[in-house]
C-alpha cells in the first residue's frame, strides 16, 4: 500500500485508543457479536494505525450498512467443513471478512504448527480489508503468513479494455525476532484507486500507463478513470498474472465468486450476500531450519536492504517501514478522520448512545 | 517470460527431437549422472519449446563448464534431511538446479498428496532455469504448483543506485482438465536483461523506467545498463516486494545464500559451489473442494478472460498462451538454435563423438 504523506490535511486526529473503543462500541451496539466487532475492529485499526486509510476506519458507515443490510452475517456460525491432513476450508457463514480471515489464518497456524505449513480455503466471506492484517497475525507467532482475497472488478487486464479482475491484494509477512516483520502488502493494480481519488481532488496528472478510460484508453487525468491498469506499464501481464494468483486460490480454489461476478461493495443491493472466497496459508520456520538461523538471515537480508545505496534523494524501505514510521507517529498525533467519516460517526454516537471522542 | 517474436533472426532450426537427444548426449558424455542429464534437458527443453531461449539449450555450454569445473555436481545424492508433516528440507549435493527443482517437486507433490499441501526447501543447488518448468511439473499431474528461486545480484531496489536482488522469478501453474495448464512464470524485474541485450543489437531505446546506469539513474540507452529496476514502476517498491518473497522463500527459508553472496553466474571461479537455495510447493485442489468444480472455475475464469475486450489491436492472454503458441509453431519449424550456441555445440559433437544435428 503506498503511504498517506499526500493525503489532504485531515481534520480531526483521535487517539488510536479511543477510536478503537468507539468503532466496537457502534459494531457491538448494532447487534455484532463480540468475535465480529473484535475482528472487523481489529482490522480496522490495523490499517488506520499503519497509515492505509483505504481500509481503516473510514470504512465503519459501509460495514454498519451491510450489517444492517444483511449482506454480512452479524452474528455468524464459522465452521470449518473439510479438512485433510494441512490444509482446512472454512465456511464463514457470510462473516465480516475480517472475522473470516483471522479465523481462517488461527487454523492456519494451528496446522501449520504441528505440519510445517497449513493453508485454509474461506468460503461464503466478505470484504476483509487490509490482507496484511491477516498475513502479520501469523507472523506476530512466528510464522511467515500469506493472505490473498479477490475483489468487484476494477482493474483492466494487459491490453484490455473493461474492468476483469479485482484489485486483488497480495501479502506476506515474515517474522523478525524482537522487531517488527517484514510486511508486504500489495494491490495488484499499478495504482491504489485512492490515489486517483487523491489526484482528482488535487487536479494532478496521474503517472503513464496506471489507468484507462471507459474505452480501455490510458489517461493521465483521474476524472476519467473508468478502470486501473495491471502493475508493470508495458509488462502488465505481470500484474495481470499476479491478479490471476488471487483470483485462483481465493475463486476458484473455494468455489466461490470470480471477481466480474461479483456484487459491487457498494450496492445498490446491500441484503444479498456477496460470496467472496480468501484464501490464508501459514509457513512455520522451525519445521526448516533452526530459528535461530532462519532469524539470522531475515535480519542480514533486511539490515542489507535498509543500508543498500540510493539515488540522490532517494530512501530504501523494506517492506513494511514505511507502515512502522506511520505508526509511530500515529501513536503520538492520533489517527487522522476525514470530514465525512467523523460527520457519520457523530451520527452513529447519536444514534446508539455511543460516546464520540 | 517475454515472447520472442522480437529475437534476431536464428541461423539454424532444429527439430525439437533431436535437440534434446543432443543435449542429452552431451550431458551424459562429459560424465552427468542419468537423472541430472535427465533433468538438466527436460528443463533446458522445457524454455526452448516454450520460446523462453534464454533459459533454453543456449546454456549448454554454460554447464558444461560449471560441471567441468566443479561448481555443480555431476553425479549428486540428493537426500530429504528433516521431514516434518507436510514439508520437507531437500539437500540437493550441489546439483544441477533443474534436478534440484524436479526432485523437490516430486517430494511436495507426495506431501500434498497425502496433507493437502506440500513444501520442500531446497539446500545446495545451483541455477535452475526457467522457473515454470518445475510449477508446470506438478501442474502436469494435477497439482497447482509454485516454484522460486533467487539468483546473483542484478535488480536495483525501488529508489535504489546497486544491485541487490536477483531476477528473482515467481512461477505459479494450476491444471486446466484436458488443456495447458494456466502458467505464470515471471521474472520480478521490470524488463529481463534478454530484452536489454536485444534492444543494445538493435540501437532501440528501452521502456521508462526499467533499468539504471552504474550510478543507479534511469537509462533507456540499452549500452549503459549495469543494474534492472524492480516491476512496477513509480510503484517498484511491489517489484522489490516480489522480489524478496523469492529471497525469504529460496535463500531465508533454506539458510543458503542471499542473492547479494551469491558468486556471479558466470565465473570466473566456476568450481565453488555457489550455495545457492529454491523453495517449491504443491497444492491438491481435491482436498478443499470437488475438482469438478474446481475445474470448472478454472475454465470459466480463463474463457471469460480470453474473452475480454482488448483496446485496438491489442490481444488478451491468460498465462501460459503466448507459451503454447510459441509451442506449437515450433513444434513445426524446429527450435532456433542462435549462431554462437550452434558453434559450441559443433565443438561438442566434435569433441565427444557426439553426432550434431
Amino acid at each position: 500500500m503506498s503511504g498517506t504523506g499526500e493525503q489532504a490535511a485531515p481534520v480531526l486526529r483521535i487517539e488510536a485508543a479511543r477510536l478503537e473503543g468507539f468503532v466496537h462500541a457502534v459494531l457491538t451496539a448494532i447487534g455484532c457479536d463480540r468475535a465480529t466487532a473484535d475482528a472487523a475492529t481489529r482490522a480496522m485499526m490495523h490499517a488506520s494505525r499503519h497509515g492505509v486509510d483505504s481500509h481503516g476506519v473510514r470504512l465503519l458507515p459501509h460495514y454498519v450498512s451491510v450489517f444492517n443490510g444483511g449482506r454480512v452475517n452479524k452474528r455468524p456460525d464459522l465452521r470449518v467443513v473439510a479438512e485433510m491432513g494441512a490444509v482446512a476450508t472454512l465456511d464463514a457463514d457470510h462473516a465480516h471478512g475480517a472475522l473470516a480471515a483471522y479465523t481462517g489464518m488461527d487454523k492456519a497456524v494451528e496446522l501449520a504448527d504441528r505440519a510445517g505449513i497449513g493453508a485454509v480455503a474461506i468460503r461464503n466471506s466478505s470484504h476483509f480489508g487490509p490482507a496484511g492484517a491477516f498475513a502479520m497475525a501469523a507472523a506476530e507467532r512466528g510464522f511467515i503468513g500469506f493472505a490473498t482475497c479477490n475483489s468487484d472488478s476494477f482493474v483492466r487486464l494487459h491490453e484490455g479494455a473493461e474492468r476483469f479482475h479485482g484489485t486483488n491484494p497480495l501479502s506476506l509477512a515474515v517474522p523478525v525476532e524482537g522487531q517488527r516483520p517484514w510486511l508486504l502488502d500489495m494491490a495488484t493494480s499499478a495504482i491504489p484507486y485512492n490515489r486517483v481519488q487523491l489526484y482528482k481532488s488535487l487536479g494532478r496528472a496521474l503517472p503513464e500507463g496506471t489507468a484507462s478510460d471507459i474505452d480501455g484508453v490510458d489517461t493521465t487525468d483521474a476524472r476519467r478513470v473508468e478502470m486501473l491498469a495491471p502493475l508493470g506499464g508495458e509488462f502488465g501481464f505481470k500484474g495481470a498474472g499476479l491478479a490471476g494468483v488471487a483470483e485462483i486460490l481465493s475463486a476458484v480454489l473455494t468455489g466461490m465468486k470470480l471477481s466480474f461476478d461479483i456484487l459491487p461493495m457498494g450496492g445498490p443491493d446491500l441484503s444479498t450476500p456477496r460470496g467472496m472466497g480468501a484464501f490464508v496459508l501459514a509457513i512455520k520456520p522451525s519445521a526448516f531450519l533452526p530459528v535461530e538461523v532462519f532469524q539470522q538471515g531475515m535480519e542480514r537480508y533486511r539490515d542489507t536492504l535498509r543500508a543498500s545505496r540510493t539515488t540522490e534523494g532517494g530512501v530504501v524501505m523494506a517492506p513494511g517501514d514505511r507502515e512502522w514510521a506511520e505508526a509511530e507517529r500515529r501513536a503520538v498525533d492520533g489517527i487522522p478522520v476525514d470530514p465525512t467519516s467523523a460527520e457519520a460517526f457523530a451520527g452513529f454516537a447519536a444514534a446508539h448512545g455511543v460516546e464520540w471522542p
